[in-house]
This record gives structure tokens, sequence and C-alpha cells, in this order.
């Protein structure tokens, strides 16, 4: 099933949620952009999601193989500059709205997740490298990075430190000509090697000597693949994983220096990594949860193109005896219908985050501040929905969901990892309610409810709203494990919130009789009247506290 | 991780929810056989279940071959008496109650579902040939099917056949003695070839000649893979399918007839076939429901103990900065309740349920009926436990949930058939709004309800009691559509307040101080204080009607 990539929708949302001309005057570029983009995806990199999921990146000592085909779409996405739509432009970049660059990665990640992920991880080094590197590494790697020519990655992962940086081992060694010998092992590097290009820039997290323990003795590096005089550096890819899902990206255990060290170049400070790497992963977080929507996309369209052929069974109560195709059934449309309204909600979110994030680098402060609450809510949520909405897309597709060669079920393995990597939505839910439930005082969240409630006119919603106020009040004056406790449902309600009032917003405005005005009222008419109930159905839940969760020890629940 | 079967739980349950005192009165075999089924399940399947995943069935024009160790396992099954516990004493069963049948059959799920398939589906071989076979072939089949000598499989499915059965094809057309000639293909035939026993005994629906159209012109037929007289019967599998799980599970094509025709004999009357494959689907679909509760339990043990296991962040709020198993962090000790109280609920209704069959066995009409009520619940609710519980599995794994190796993902790509397959889900919910709500005019449904009424005291419970009548209310005087779409949200609202019933009920009597006396009062305790509030939050899409499924052509959601 060719994918179509939702040129209408993302320009609809982009003006009615991100407002877009605001940001930007030029609306001629909005379109080429999102046209090319679409063309791009679907031609290019849409027909390798299957062969990139059957055959995989392979590893050997020499290093990782990608699947027939990648090369070519690698080499058409940096001739297509399409790695370069947000970059700044004093690194080549087009200094178009990060806004718009969501709804590129959107495209990529709905055609071929595992390929996304590529140009993905490079953005969060553009930004790193933008705002911490020095004058010399912005001329001699950002070009080339933003270009695509040299694909970047993040390395900060080891076996024992995952959730929690701070226990990372990789050691960095002042080598007396301003470069360090970088040595230690990182697991889960995402497209840590492969052979799409000439060059792999490693972003990598590592210790100085002396460094004080924990997170505030990180320090960010630079490490080429390949050195300026053209040598080799000293890592390699000791071995990729075996995984579930997104099998074509390859992740990667890196082995840093074992013939003595790694040569590696300070990006800011010393002591200052973990500043640099929130700067990686702030954008990364975003841009996960561009990947529950592009998921989510791609799985409606596969599972609405099998209702529309399958025939099986009369309609229950029809006149007729005839069996129909399955959409005419009501639960099956029921599923559609779902499918849709959370696709469209999460991307109404994640646009307007990105939105709010673009205004803030604008100088709008209050913007940046929403950007900053939004972001746990566009990376858990919208994941989440991912997963769901692939889930639903194989039991539409009944048994032959089941069958690999539908494509339905490569959606929910590829999906599956979103909810993980980026900070595991458990501790997206922990900085909602820890970091930005309080950020500025508590009135950066609270001036998002209040610009909600000024707009809603659902009652169901505005009952939503009643509610969020209420959890909030009380996670604010709750203890920390109580707070935390609630965190996940509390996180939810919260995105349902948000993106019902986007959703709302859109329905008022899409009056015209269209099929995609119809399904745009049908579908924000579905989430208001069916999933805002669900998630006031989570508030007990946000506010049951921890006690009842350490009234038994864990080992009692195995 | 070894599986621990939870044998202390299932008598537990046994006791309080199912009274199977009032079925035995020999309690020393109920523990025999629970002990003895968690020795078998834990010792001899469980170790294979990912070789079975990663090896799987293997396919060749000679026939499939199971992975290594699958054999012995299945000789071990059949000298151990496994598929014998609730079959009839005069075929060779042991008499047992289904219901302590039905913790043998949740064991093996959650050792090794692809393995627990092929007695699964022999379960309701027995059924259908125990009700309506002829006496010759209770006496010629049933003792070996019974045994596992020949286990048996259930052949309904053809490509343009799947939820509409009477749309199917395959032709019977008689021999002149006695027997038929068979005709035709059939798709996803679980177990319909394999290398563990030396016959297979094939339950197959056709049509016999001038048969009238749909379910009423159906006939099932017995199908030996070996003739009585020893000869191969001419039917093959043609190839198996590759899945997104159950690997060992061989899906198979099944081509009947290739030379002229398959030699079988009808079981029942001719045109009776839809009332045997009831029959047979009928427990199949309480079994599917175990297959929801097997995985759950795996796959909560395995994040338990994961949890247990792996340190990483100091407890936020703490004094202490050292590093904690993660089962200490708020959020993930939520988790693993979470996938605790969901287990023990989707237990405790498929043990009621099979205790109310127990009952319809000995007599009781009104006890039959419920159980009727109850297997929609069971089946749809049950196999969406599994996936829930499954998927949060991942979660607590972290990056390490998403690598096969660790064994979680495994839990959730074999999860995945179960709200598919013996009916989806969907059919589930039709059969409960269709049928089941207007049961013996309404009696059936509304004794259960009034039963858990009269039972309950939690307030929570008791709203969503009151919700669930309102909502049958309002679907039974609805229109088919508006029925139809509120039907799987209302599902859900009844499979969790009958659960939530059951584990309030356990939690009365769990007053002592054990580990898993404590387990038990805690996730009870999360179900009534979290899940029945979220099953609230169903009612209103119980409720919407299907005016917005249809306000939009599904040709608009793609």
């Amino acid at each position: 099933m060719p994918l179509r990539c939702p040129v209408e929708e993302q320009r609809f949302v982009l003006e009615h949620v991100a407002r877009i001309h605001e940001l930007t005057n030029d609306h001629d570029i909005v379109d080429a952009v999102l046209e090319g983009a679409a063309q791009y995806a679907e031609g290019e990199i849409e027909p390798l999601n299957r062969i990139g999921d059957t055959v995989g990146a392979k590893w050997s000592p020499e290093g990782v193989a990608m699947p027939k085909g990648f090369h070519e779409a690698y080499r058409l996405f940096v001739e297509g500059g399409w790695g370069t739509i947000s970059a700044p432009e004093e690194a080549g970049g087009q200094g178009l709205p990060l806004t718009l660059g969501a709804a590129v990665m959107e495209d990529l990640n709905a055609a071929n997740l595992a390929f996304a992920l590529c140009p993905m991880l490079t953005m969060g080094a553009i930004e790193a490298i933008g705002a911490h590197g020095s004058d010399e590494q912005k001329r001699d790697y950002l070009p080339r990075i933003v270009s695509g020519e040299w694909p970047a990655t993040m390395n900060l992962t080891e076996p024992q430190a995952g959730s929690d940086v701070g226990a990372l081992r990789t050691k960095a060694v002042p080598n007396g000509d301003g470069s360090y010998a970088i040595t230690g092992s990182k697991i889960y590097i995402t497209y840590g090697e492969h052979d799409l290009a000439d060059n792999i820039i490693h972003l990598v997290l590592a210790r100085t000597p002396d460094a004080p323990a924990g997170t505030r003795g990180i320090s960010l590096f630079l490490v080429p693949k390949v050195l300026p005089d053209g040598r080799r550096n000293d890592l390699r890819c000791a071995s990729i994983e075996h995984k579930l899902g997104i099998h074509a990206s390859p992740t990667c255990t890196m082995a840093f220096g074992d013939e003595g060290g790694a040569t590696g170049w300070l990006i800011g400070p010393e002591h200052g990594g973990m500043r640099a790497m929130f700067t990686m992963m702030n954008n990364a977080r975003l841009n996960v949860g561009l990947q529950g929507v592009g998921i989510a996309e791609a799985a409606t369209q596969r599972a609405v193109a099998y209702a529309l052929g399958r025939v099986q069974s009369a309609r229950a109560g029809a006149a007729s005896r005839e069996a129909v195709a399955i959409h005419e059934h009501p639960d099956v449309r029921r599923m559609l219908l779902r499918m849709k309204a959370l696709t469209m909600g999460a991307r109404a979110l994640a646009y307007y985050a990105f939105g709010q994030i673009d205004r803030g680098h604008r100088g709008d402060k209050l913007a940046a501040m929403r950007g900053d609450v939004l972001t746990p809510l566009v990376k858990a949520w919208g994941t989440d929905v991912g997963c769901e909405v692939a889930s639903i897309g194989i039991q539409v597709h009944g048994g032959m969901g089941f069958v690999e060669e539908t494509g339905a079920a490569q959606h929910l393995r590829d999906a599956r990892i979103a909810p993980i990597y980026e900070g595991t939505n458990g501790i997206q839910a922990a900085d909602l309610v820890g970091r930005k439930l309080g950020l500025d005082g508590g009135l950066a969240f609270d001036g998002l409810i209040a610009d909600i409630r000024a707009e809603i006119e659902d009652p169901a919603l505005a009952a939503l709203a009643d509610a969020v106020e209420l959890v909030a009040t009380t996670l604010r004056a709750a203890e920390q494990d109580d707070r935390l406790a609630g965190s996940y449902p509390f996180l939810t309600m919260c995105s349902v919130l948000t993106a019902g009032w986007l959703l709302e917003r859109q329905a008022r405005v899409a009056t015209g009789d269209t099929p995609f005005l119809r399904a745009k009222r049908a579908a924000a008419g579905y989430f208001l009247a069916v999933v805002v109930p669900e998630a006031l159905g989570l508030a007990a839940g946000a506010e049951a506290g921890a006690k009842l969760l350490y009234s038994v020890e864990a080992e009692a629940l195995a």
C-alpha cells in the first residue's frame, strides 16, 4: 500500500495550530517543502521500508552494511537538502521554522522510521554544535553535518548508565595538543556505524580525569570516525542489537580506544556535557514524538485501505444479506475513526509545541517555556498514540494483521521503541510533574491551561480542564512519591486536554464540505466525545498516591 | 528468567472465585494437578519458548518440522496425561472440572504459547466429537485424541471466509460408502501439519452438494491425515505463514483433495456444521482468554525479575544518592502493580466463567447462561489484558525490552494474535450486545449484575455497576448500528466490573500477612482505585452511537 503523505492536513495544522504565517512570510516555500518532502518520502524511502525490515542492517568486523537501496535514498536525501530545512543559514541551512522541518520529519518517519533515524540523530548534533561548539568546529564540521554528508550520532548510554546518564564511565584524557584520548564502551548507539556516508561524527559523553561524580563531571566530545588527516579514528562498532523493530537502523555497541584512545575534541566547556546533552535531547524528544505521529499516519492509511478492500459479512441489521467492505461495520468504523482522531490529535500537539519552540528562538520567552512544558507531552503521549494506533491497525486487518507480509505488524514493532528511547515515557512524566509543573513558579503550566480554558467550548473538554487543574493542585502539594505515582496518568490527561483544544479549534474552522474537512470534523468530534471522557477516567489514578504501590514488596508481585 | 507457575494464586482463585469445592470433593487432586502442571510447564516447555521463537516451525514439501525439543516435550505431554484432565471419563479422560483444566492450560500458555496451541485446538475437537460424533467416531478416535496421541485441528477459514464462515466453499461430495470426498483450500490452520505425532485429526467445515447458502449449508467432517487403513489421506500443507509471533505454531494453508478428494466422515447431521463449530469455538474462546492470562503472568514475572535486578538512579527525593533497583521508583512500581492487578483480574474473570460452564455441564441452566454471557468478556478483555501487560513489560525493561534476547518483546508478539483469532474481539463485542445482552429475555445479563451489586462494597465499583446498567439500558433500546458502535467500550466496562467484583471478594478474605496475600490486597486495591475509574471513562464512548462514525466516508480517513 503506497503511503500518501498528508499534505493537506499538514498545511491545515501548520496554519491553524502552529500559525506558521507568524513564523515565515514565504507561503510558497511551505507548500514547496511539504510537497517535495511528500514526493521524496513516498517515492524513495517508503519503498525501502519492508526490505529494511526483512533484511536489516548487517554487522561484520569491517562495519555495518545497510540494506540495498538505502545508499541511493540517502544520497538523494543529501542532494535534496532535506536535512537543511530548519538548520541555521550560517551553517548552510535554510533557516526555515523548526515546525516546517517537523512536518518533513513526520513524513520520513511515516515512510521509513529506521531510515529517518539517521537524519534525526544528526539534527540533535547540529543543535549541540551550533549552541556549544567552537568557531572552528562550526566551520569545519557543521556545514557537512547539516548537508547530511557527515551524519552524526549521540553516544550517551553505557550498560550501567541508561536513564542515569551520570553513571557513565567512558574516559577522556588530554593528549596535550587540545585533543583528548577517549576510551570506553557505549551501547544502543543509533546509526553508530553504517556505510551510507564517508564519515560519521560521534558526539560522545565522557569524563575527564578528576571530574566530579555524577552528571556534573560529564563533558561532551566530538569524535569523528575519520580524522581530519584522513586516518581512521580508534573506534569501532563491536556488534549490533537484534531488535523487535526498526531493523534497518543499526543499534550499535561502540568501542572507543581499543588501541589506546579515540581522538576527540571538547564541545563547549569541560564538565558542560549535560547542558550540551540536553540541547541535543530536547528537540530529539519532540522528534521522537513525531515518530509516533508518523507511524500512526502510516498505520491508519494502511488500515483504511485494507478496510475499503476487504469484503466480509453482510451489515448487521441491513436488509441486504450481501457481504460488504468491512469499513461499513460499525466497530471497524470505530477503529478507523479512533486511529484518525488520535493521529490528528498527536500531530496537532506536536506541531503546536514546535511552533512554541520556534517562537522561543525568536525571543519569545513565554513561548519557549510553553515549549518546555509541552515537550514531555509530545514525546510520551505522541509515542503512546503511535503504539496504540499501530496495534489497532493490526486488529483492523484481522488474521492478515498478524502475517508479516501485510506490513501492519511492522508498524507496531517499529513504534514500540519510541516510548523507550530519548528518556522513557515514565521519565517524561517525572519531568512534567518534577520540573515543568513548577516552571516559572507554575506560571508556564497555568498559562497553558488558562489559554485552553479561554478558547474551549465543548463541555467534556471543560470538565477535563477542571480535572487537570484539580490534579495539578493536588500533585503540587503532594509528597515526591505521590507526585511521581500519579505522573503518568496526569501526563496523559494534560496531553489529551491540549490535543482536544487544538482539534476543537480546527473543527471550528473546518466548515467546508470536502472529504478532508468532513474527516477533520468527524475525527475532532470523536476525540471530544470519546477520547476526552476516557482521559477523565484517569484522574483517580493520577491522585491515588504512592501508598498502595509500596503496600507490598516488589518480590511478591512476581 | 525461569517461569514459576502461580500455584498459590491459582489455588486461591479456584477456591474463592470458582468455588471448586462445589465441583469436586477431591482436594488432593486439585493440588496434585496444579503442582504437576507447574512442574511440567516450567521444566519442559518454558525452556523451549525462545528456541521456538527464533527457529520456528519449518515447512518443506514433505511437511512441517517442529523445532528441536518440541517432540520430546509433546511426548511428555501425552505421557503425563495433561490433555486428559477435564476430558470425559468414557473417552479416557479424568472427568475433572473444566476449571481445573483451565489452570493447566494457563500454565502451558504462560510457558510457551506456541506449544500450548496444539493441545488447545485438540480440546475443541474433543468437545465437538463428544457432543456430535457417532458412537463409532467416539470409539475409534476420541480416546486417542484425548490422550494427545492424535492431535486435532479446526479447519474453518478460507481466503474469502474469515469472520464470515458462511462464505466458505470447500466441497464435500458423498463417496457412496458413507464417506465424503473433500476438496478445497483452508487458511490459518493452527497445527494443520507438524511432526509431533503419527496422525492429525482434521475437523473440516465444508458444503455438501445442493447445500443452502450461508451458514445453514455447512457440515462438519472428520478428516484424518492418515486413514484407518494406514494410507495417507489426500491432503497436504501447502505453506505456512510468516507471522509476528507464535513462530513455533505452524499456521498452515491446507490443500484438501489435490488428487481427487480427501476422505472424510460427517460429524453430526448434514448441515449441522455450525452448531458443531460453535461447540468447538465456545470453549476455544474461553481458552484464548486464558492465553491472555498466561502471557500476562509470564510478562509480569519477567518484568518484576528485571526490576528487582536492574539498578539505576537514586530514588527521587531520597536522602541517599545511591542508585537503587528500579522497582523502587514510583512509576516503575506503578507499572508492576498494574501488570499484577490486570493479570489477577483477567484470571479471576476466566476461572469464574469456567466455573459457570462446569456448573452448566452439571445441569445448572442459569450458570450455563451466565457462562455464555461471560465468554465474550473472557475472550476479548482477557486478550486485551495480555497485550497491555506484555507491552508494559517491555517498557519496564527500558532499552533491553526492545532487544529480542530479553524475551519481553516475544510476549507482546505472541500475545498480539489472541485478540484476533477465534472471533476477533470486535466480534466478541458484537456477540455481547447482539445476543448475550438479550439472552433469556435479558435475565442472564441482569442476573449477573444483580449478583455483583449484592456483594460489592467499593464506591467506585458501585459507580461502575450503575454505569454498566445505564449503558445496557441505552444499548438495548438502541438501533443496531448504535448498539454495535458502543459494543467494544461496553464490553470493557462489563469485564472490569466483573473482574473488580471478584478481586474485591478475594481481597476481603486475603487477611493474612504473607507476601501472596499482601500482593493480592495491593493488586485488588489498585484495580479498584485506578482500573475501575478508567472503565467509567468508557461510558461516553459506549453511548456515543454510530452517527459520528458515518458522518464521513471511510475513504476520507486514509
